[in-house]
């Protein structure tokens, strides 16, 4: 029997893979997406950004109504149905995930077969599933197979929940626990611990080095952390030991300054990192990868031409959005032959820690600087309209600029609309935008982006 | 006596005034405001923008509660508390007057006085307060007296409610009226009415002509005009005749399509529009305006280079944050010896229609398009997840191209997040940004940012 | 046997085609270009742009040695021999001809081939050469033909001699003619008769309208008109009867003004225009043509979305560097399975007419404008340092802005380095500049872009 | 009797000194210049810039006319006059110089004296000349004093020449050396060596360290090296001892590799570096300075926020159009009050070395990068029409682009119309392009630009 021959295949139909499939496919190529879950969308949907914001905004409005109580005509409030709030998320799953099937069936030449793929050769996939093997030859190959929790081996990890068994559809975690322990300070665990702490957990998160959000700015940190919800508390330099099981409580025993310390609580999350996966076949073929992932440079490509990695699995920039503009940069250079039309830029990527509140940054920060003297601009919340309209008067929006030509070199917001404002910083840095540029744009009144335009007006 | 000489005298104290004030008072310059308030910000924070949207989020969070409040926990939800909301509003109100008192005082060179500004000459202003009558010598002047409600000689105006009534520090009407007749489908009108809908209220809202929103987009129009609360009911190419008092009670009598007709509510707003407002003595030196306002160009200066006009006064963009970059404009134009340093742009500036859901739009849309051909770029938020999270599926971002070289010409938002997202379209407008470049740039999921670039990738 | 199947057809190998066909070619895909000259380059190369260019770069170096005699130590100057100015421009040619051949040759993949094409149905095309004819298939077809000299009806156009004869290599002309007469004031025999007058004719341009570059903005023109060559005489309003040859003279006998006047010369220029070449069989598939081209959008695709027209064919903008482009925008389309991933932009192409001293322009001018405000920067070269060192005081820069956002929207430059200055406009124009940014731009001292910048200042 | 005071006084009437004199005096202040040479334009037209241009546009010519004689016409070639070419170079000057007078003259508000500044306290300028002494009470002062040649103490350097000697109106050298030793390898004795030995002189370049042009990219360095005229001989790593004179001859003695060396010429240009020329007064005061100039950063500002320094005197950019453009944001600065309105980009002027043929740079290059990975995109000249066309296929355009934004960071060009095209590329720079937008644009045909779109191709 003759081998599936097809143009492009996809390991993975996520985030990474799943946009250069439909775009090779409306150009008339046959694509044919693996993935282990045979659904497109990647962990992203599936226990990662759209189920967690499903909870977080749940939590965000539980906190809102809270403070409104009174305008709200509640004199006295009742607790937040966990129940309901795992059900309107997974109903915001469903539906995307219905939406993404019919996207699929209505796109002529994209096939999405269940099962794991393996390379045998440079052109040819082995794809294992129930059915059986069979093997497909591929003129482009994608390496889109993302990252998976990383479960560090730690006594007791056994007796831990991950982020999957709390965002996945129809998770095991239903009820709101009374006492939440996080075992790492990294966003993942950082966002979850500040959702439940609001929807009134008391929290307690346990970090390994001496700052939370490790790798991220320490000025930014330092600005966010005050204003995480009262009901979270952190500790930094903790050195887990084991997490013991006593009937459905936990207990984590940890080391800290030199002290043995411990915590009981109804569920432990276990936050402390992800893993690319990389495909089986990788090794024996001599693609180049290490324990961040597959290395390409910003064309996605691999040290063959036709062979791609996007997404989490190359570990450049281990974010949704980024894979999806990675994985139409790798589209663009497979029609374009495997000679690039399109590069994707890995520093320009809004990073959005979608805690209550949420920090985000984009481009050059102080700790990237590198000693390299920055102009900054910088708005505080305290006297936006909106935030004082929404009573939360804490953080600020922080621009950073080369100092002589004032262009405009990455910046931060802590605080409210951090995840939307720095789409517009973001914007702007993108397109080589300078003080002087942002200074004279008339910003919507009374809106939070009122603080950009301040941030830059503050250097004149 | 000698004469008072000032390098800038600002007939007025709102958004066109303080900024051009306070930069020449950092420039060392000696500054003067007369303002009938006697306080800064003018009608801005007084009856217009600030405490309107603190109303707002008041009744958009009585929306989300009810939508989610099987998340929340609450079976059955207790009513808005109207004069709670009030409340808030004027401590918004009051934090933000308390915040500008501040400023002030620590603003050496400017004094604010409370009274009337009359132009004797073209350096030579009195202003007539309790006090009395005193001359003031200006090197500069700055027309920024901004504008007022429009009350028609309609009879029975005098039984309406006008904004001010409703948005001004302790206003009259404190409790939410059972039914409200609006008016006037401006902006103002069909917020106010969407508001109070949201609230509960059930809402009439009368338009003169046959489209609301008059001289706005109507294809923008035509997609948020459905999307409004059910409680709204809008009619149009209504001619209203008279309002009467009944005790209480109003009854507004109209004429719709050669019939008679009449409503009853518990208050009518009178939301017609809004007029400049002239000072005293323009017209006798010689400055030049008609019924939209004195005329200027984009240097905002009259055809006295040392005279400005900045903001509602002026007619050009009568919108709190074209004010402020107007005096700013001003500002650096006085600071430069009457010799333009800046221009304000009069095209590009982002424009919400604060309802529930809002609107918003910026630059060239088609209906000013005047025949010429744009490439269009669409994003519907039935598919965008945020969207999803929140259940808010209606609208959508719509952007507009020059056909050939995709540089973006405009754009508007219906649904969801609008008065951010046109913070991000509007700085991409301003920095010139093409198709190309918003299809590359990787908004942040999952926010509703996304639909920018997606809009702009429909063209790929 | 099988009829040869390829990936692009090009039905010509200039800088409408060849740009294409490298571009396929390096992305593996298979293509034949078909050329009725055999070689690459088309007319630019054969009998246009760069064999013109040759002329003027000798024309212009004899005007400058003659304007420089003193300083070059020549007290009696000889006259420029043009038998050795046309051995330089065939030198060129040949050079460039031969650099061609080396590119065809060191691509796999691209075969060129002298013929005529004629389209059979959209996916088949017939080429008959010498050899006979060959039916060819193709998944795309790049109509890329050109255009051709126009000759009118005109009794006696046989005595003349078309720019085909002067710029072709081993030219007709190889003397310089004591006296010339061009018929046609568009920008070809604009441009020649200035090299002529130059280099020593005596010249008579006939202009049927009442401005020379009819189509070009009158502004301009004015200004370039009193600064060509002294020994250029210009008539508008011609009614060109007919050519008589006398021997090796000719006669030219117009109408003027009611008036029967004539002119003799030792050459006349026959340049009223050129015709897009339509490849047969256009008409029988039904693509859409009129007398300036093949009908395209900035996809550069017809009716058919897998045929493409660019260049001169489809009279868009009918010059060799918009060729190139469009050239380029239709590969990446094909790339992109006919999906658009490019588009090519008609309006901001910079345009130099090459006359001695040159005018060029991009983008919006006042004729343009439509009755729009344009904010209007200026700068002459009198008072040019670089245009003093090189005593050509001439002519200057002026930019064209939108009067609010100062969003630079085009300009021209008249004199000296027109066809360099247009690059730096045309880039600040590409990318969106406004006056802000070009004022605040250090321009090299003491080269003529400064004018830039000082244009722009002049607003400020 | 009363000290006279003026808004802003200029120790200078440079570059540096009067673009802020004629914009202060615009907007009505009152200003007052004082220079040593009395006139206006500083060094750069003295005996810099424009007249080291005016030489090598005759050198450049000469050149020309040698390469192409035989088209001109002209079967012997005379020797350049270099008598006429000074008079030439007198008559750019005179023209510049009667120019600046009639600009000062038509600009009320500034005054122009001849005379010797020095600071008495931050307020106070003593003016010393003819007349005698006297004090002037100044608001702003811009020092703007610029820099002078160095003369080392280098024995027998009075048996030498200048720059100040060969450039300055009826300079000294009015015949072309048969030999010229130049002592140093900057831009300036470079230049020089390269228009003399194309005027036909043997010269041999004397440079103290290992490469030429030090300080800049070796990597450009490398590329215009062996493009000077064949009659230039450069020695690096050589200790030059001393200069004798014999007669109208002079000797040099150098040491190189151990050896003596010696040399004789009619003519020896030293050319070791220029210094600030640091006001009498500054140290008294507390200015901060050291051997490069007065310490300012991008506002221009001193330790006093009302004293600037601009131009040569800070060492920061040491080239006439930077100081142009500090000047003018000075002024702008003056004009906000000392609070910066605008502030001068360091990194981002166009430094072109006017050697024949010249090479011309900005930003960021390989030697610059420390080490971070740059994207280059390559352009030959050999491949260029108009190369060609001036047989002048030497040399290449380079630029450097971030890896994956593929924004432009910098580029230089060797060979033709460097400096024209560096202002294209800075122009992009200035403007934040990328390789995206400059490969969309159609440059000119057939202008050396092309080049710059075909290096941003070379990426794709």
């Amino acid at each position: 029997m003759a081998e599936k021959v097809v143009d492009l295949l996809c390991i993975g139909a996520g985030g990474a893979a799943y946009p250069a499939a439909f775009r090779l496919a409306r150009a008339g190529r046959k694509v044919l997406m693996v993935d282990p879950k045979g659904v497109m969308s990647g962990n992203c949907l599936y226990e990662g950004c759209v189920p967690s914001k499903a909870v977080r905004e749940m939590a965000s409005l539980a906190g809102a109504t809270r403070r409104f109580s009174t305008q709200l005509g509640r004199a006295e409030l009742s607790a937040p149905d966990y129940a309901a709030i795992v059900q309107h998320k997974d109903q915001v799953q469903a539906r995307r995930y219905a939406q993404h099937a019919q996207e699929l069936a209505a796109q002529p030449g994209i096939e999405l077969r269940k099962g794991v793929a393996r390379i045998l050769d440079p052109h040819t996939v082995q794809i294992d599933d129930d059915q059986g093997s069979e093997k497909i030859r591929c003129h482009h190959l994608l390496i889109a197979s993302g990252s998976d929790v990383f479960v560090p081996p730690l006594p007791g990890a056994e007796h831990c929940l991950t982020s999957h068994d709390l965002y996945k559809p129809d998770p095991a975690l239903r009820a709101l626990p009374k006492r939440l322990i996080v075992v790492g300070g990294g966003y993942i665990g950082l966002e979850t611990a500040s959702f439940f702490a609001e929807l009134g957990s008391q929290v307690i998160l346990l970090q390994k080095g001496g700052q939370i959000l490790n790798g991220m700015d320490p000025g930014m940190v330092a600005l966010l952390q005050p204003l995480l919800p009262a009901g979270m508390r952190i500790l930094t330099d903790v050195d887990v030991q084991r997490i013991e099981a006593q009937g459905a409580l936990r207990r984590v025993l940890w080391q800290r300054a030199g002290q043995e310390e411990s915590g009981e609580a109804e569920a432990v999350l276990l936050a402390v990192g992800r893993s690319p996966v990389i495909p089986e076949g990788c090794e024996a073929i001599g693609i180049e990868f290490d324990r961040h992932g597959v290395q390409v440079g910003p064309s996605l490509q691999t040290r063959y031409p036709h062979i791609y990695a996007a997404g989490d699995v190359n570990g450049r920039v281990p974010l949704f959005h980024a894979a999806v503009r990675q994985s139409l940069a790798a589209a663009h250079n497979i029609l374009g032959g495997n000679q690039p039309l399109d590069y994707a830029d890995f520093h320009n990527v809004p990073t959005t820690i979608f805690t209550l509140p949420a920090a985000a940054y984009i481009g050059m920060t102080p700790a990237k600087a590198a000693g390299r003297e920055l102009a900054v601009g910088r708005y505080d919340f305290a006297e936006d309209s909106r935030a004082q309209i929404l009573e939360r008067l804490e953080g600020e929006i922080r621009l950073f600029f080369e100092p002589s030509s004032l262009r405009l070199l990455g910046g931060w917001i802590v605080g409210i609309d951090a995840g939307a404002l720095i789409g517009q910083i973001g914007t702007a840095l993108s397109l080589g935008a300078t003080a002087y540029d942002l200074a004279r744009f008339a910003d919507q009144h009374p809106m939070s982006a009122e603080g950009i335009g301040k941030a830059a007006r503050s250097l004149f």
